[in-house]
């Protein structure tokens, strides 16, 4: 994707994939938020080759949702921490997990969120944080803010056919 | 990514990222949930080449989000329309959109939900369907399922150090 794109740099989903545009981009952020921290410990659960991890890691630094804190010196060694903003992207995980395990359980996607203290599976759904209203295309539409990409909904109804 | 990594395919984050981990076919869908249909509607809104359009449409029909129909038959012509799984995906798009307004608006991050009747702007947050909690790293933990990965939480705590 070409950054240079000016309706893509506008659009918040846009941006976010920007710098989190990238399968592997979003595993290294599910195993830090499970807490992994090093370089080993991402290798090893991911497989993926050195060089894309360092490049990975190194992107996900620079824009800001992994934080780089160097645990040894001789020789330097580094923990990847989240963020602020690398943990607030939980968000878009925990959404991600909900619908994997909506439609892929047949095929061994295993694992759910369960409530820590009752142990019953969650159920995670988007609502108004105010309201409390389900965020569905009935009750709320996209609305393009001050440099407009356009008005139509995000989450419209299907188009008759 | 390898679709053979055992790690990968029982993880329902995983799962979800083999049919929709690419920033083109995230963007499809986000504007497939706003209505558009068409490959030309497609292509004049992201900017894409053709041939990876395509590609990216015939993926995300194989995998079951996006349904072929066709609309006229000389010339040959097709609508892409929404499945009840592509539409169900509408809340990994919210949950981004509502990550993408919090953090880079500066940039000109511009769009927001809003509530349909009363216009006042949404704030999205997961929240657990049944108990109404907010699902967070205090309350949620995630635990494997019958073929487990590992039954540490998907989302953590910040490691102390």
């Amino acid at each position: 994707m070409s950054k240079s794109e000016p309706a893509l740099t506008q659009c918040p989903i846009a941006c976010t994939l920007e710098r989190v545009g990238d399968g592997w981009t979003f595993l290294i952020l599910r195993d830090a938020s499970r807490g992994l921290t090093r370089f080993d410990q991402f290798q090893s659960s991911l497989g993926v080759a050195p060089n894309i991890l360092t490049k990975r890691l190194g992107a996900l630094v620079d824009n800001g949702l992994l934080e780089k804190r160097a645990y040894s010196s001789r020789p330097p060694r580094y923990d990847y921490l989240l963020t602020d903003m690398g943990r607030d992207f939980g968000g878009v995980l925990t959404a991600m997990l909900a619908f994997g395990a909506r439609h892929f359980a047949a095929e061994g996607a295993a694992g759910q969120l369960v409530d820590r203290v009752t142990g019953r599976a969650a159920e995670p759904v988007l609502v108004d944080r105010v309201s409390g209203k389900p965020i569905t295309a009935t009750d709320f539409i996209y609305r393009a803010g001050p440099q407009p990409l356009d008005a139509t909904p995000v989450v419209a109804e299907r188009p008759k056919g």
